[in-house]
């Protein structure tokens, strides 16, 4: 992606002369703001439909960050005619989780749709900051972990049926390669850009996996769509960073590699992979005894921490 | 692998104190140079074993090119007791060949092995530089499909059922990491370190697959194993270079990923595909009418090339 002065391809073709404000050298295509922002909707709706990912008739759940990738999806999907609600819970980390939901709300108030907020310390009984001196494990994975069940129980409760995240090209062809590094074939059985609904779980889709985050950022700045560029505090994104650095120099080294990995990817090797699931991912999932929830264990991983908030806590 | 000044660990334990040659970061080992040479040696032995490469009975031909990871196949071979003899093919590129036919022909002396040497002027009419000319490809894909039918044909000729290559860790973990990103299944299927002898090809098998580039030339180095460095003219390595970097910063990043990549696919991911071979790799083998060697045609590739350089020369 760069900007040169090209004039648009698109207006060329209709006799016009236009400047283009991208050119997307894996594509060859220059593009004027207009149809850039067309182009990538375009994208969005091709994408939902190839993978089957929810009809315009379903509601959908957008679990929004602040980030520029799920604000630009919950917009995104709001201006292509879905019924899309944003999500966010308010991790409670400080400044940055205040901020964060700020930009949220602004959305929310462009879009004409109040986004439904759960405060972590109401539902646990304290911030991540405090749950994550409770327990083993990066920050990272414990607030992966409380997220995903949230996101269950809130669209389970308020009757979705879809979850959908703001995951990009980059994300998904940089942890794929991570794990393929590692061989993590758990996680290789389920590298999907849509899992079915199953279990007491609402299927989790990402619409923006043909999109880039160069793409998404500038899409967002065009649309005037509010996001905070913070990384969290708490985050240790240093693996994530260093595989995305390693997909761009393979990008650089071959146009076009870092989409065909990926997609090449679900195509060919997916279902292989998916097919092995039932015989590398072991163990059922039962329901939570106390909150009800899916879970592997008698008592969830979100039910024990309250429990344990609770214990510590001096009331 | 560094050389700062530590003691021999193997040495300490029989209470000696000797400055080692080398540390190697990825098994956290200092040893001298008797123990480092020991420990090559050792592994080389184990690789064989554990992928049952050959039996002490079997005659090996190696496939030598002159450089430092055949040579030092060769002569290890030869130090642990096997019946190992080296073979030659002269390309005639001109400074370069004559320098490699030169090393092999000294390490040979060193042996008291006489190597087998073809040349391929006499066999096709014609050295690589004119072949090269003549076929569409890369030099490097022309060269290899050359090479693997003499290395069948002599082999059988004389008698072989095995043939060695010198190909060591880093080849195959790069190799494998750029025919992941590009999801070459075909070629996935036979990635292995030993191929079964079948339809008329002899086994073939890497032995030096444990271990990695400046583990080979510090050996060869200290075993005064002589070798040239110089990479052939013809040859364009850019991409396996590019790949080979990457390897590394992979590898810096996470000590042990380079052979924990490379020994879990063979593990877990390799019999995933290989048993998907029949439908990946299609096509059968016959014999070439001409020649007899087998091939997907009915003229081999080899008899072909020889035609077509009959064809053109002026005699």
């Amino acid at each position: 992606m760069g900007r040169q002065r090209r004039l648009c391809q698109i207006c060329k073709q209709k006799g016009q002369r236009r400047e283009s404000v991208v050119y997307m050298k894996e594509h060859r295509l220059a593009l004027c703001e207009e149809h850039f922002k067309e182009w990538f909707e375009r994208r969005v709706r091709e994408t939902i439909k190839e993978f089957k990912m929810f009809k315009p008739s379903e509601r959908v759940l957008v679990a929004v960050s602040g980030g520029k990738d799920s604000q630009t999806l919950w917009f995104v999907l709001n201006k292509l005619g879905y019924d899309a609600d944003g999500f966010f819970i308010d991790l409670g980390i400080g400044d940055y989780s205040e901020e964060s939901k700020q930009k949220v709300l602004e959305l929310g108030k462009i879009l004409g749709k109040e986004p439904k907020i759960v405060k972590l310390e109401q539902e646990l009984g304290a911030p991540l900051p405090v749950v994550q001196n409770l327990v083993m494990g990066s920050a990272c994975s414990v607030c992966g972990r409380i997220k995903r069940y949230h996101f269950n129980k809130v669209a389970r409760e308020l009757g979705y049926r879809v979850v959908a995240t703001g995951h990009n090209l980059d994300d998904e062809a940089s942890s794929l390669l991570a794990n393929v590094v590692n061989w993590n074939v758990k996680y290789l059985a389920r590298k999907y850009p849509v899992l079915p609904e199953e279990k007491g779980f609402p299927r989790k889709v990402k619409p923006l996996v043909k999109l880039t985050e160069e793409q998404i950022r500038l899409y967002a700045d065009l649309s005037g769509i509010p996001y905070t560029d913070r990384s969290c505090p708490m985050g240790d994104t240093a693996n994530l960073h260093f595989y995305k650095g390693i997909m761009e120099q393979i990008e650089n080294h071959a146009r076009g590699t870092k989409y065909r990995f990926y997609f090449e990817y679900l195509k060919k090797i997916f279902p292989i992979f998916n097919s092995l699931k039932e015989e590398l991912v072991k163990g059922e999932l039962r329901r939570c005894t106390v909150c009800g929830e899916p879970s592997p264990s008698e008592v969830c991983f979100v039910c024990k921490l309250r429990e344990r908030i609770k214990e510590k806590s001096p009331s």
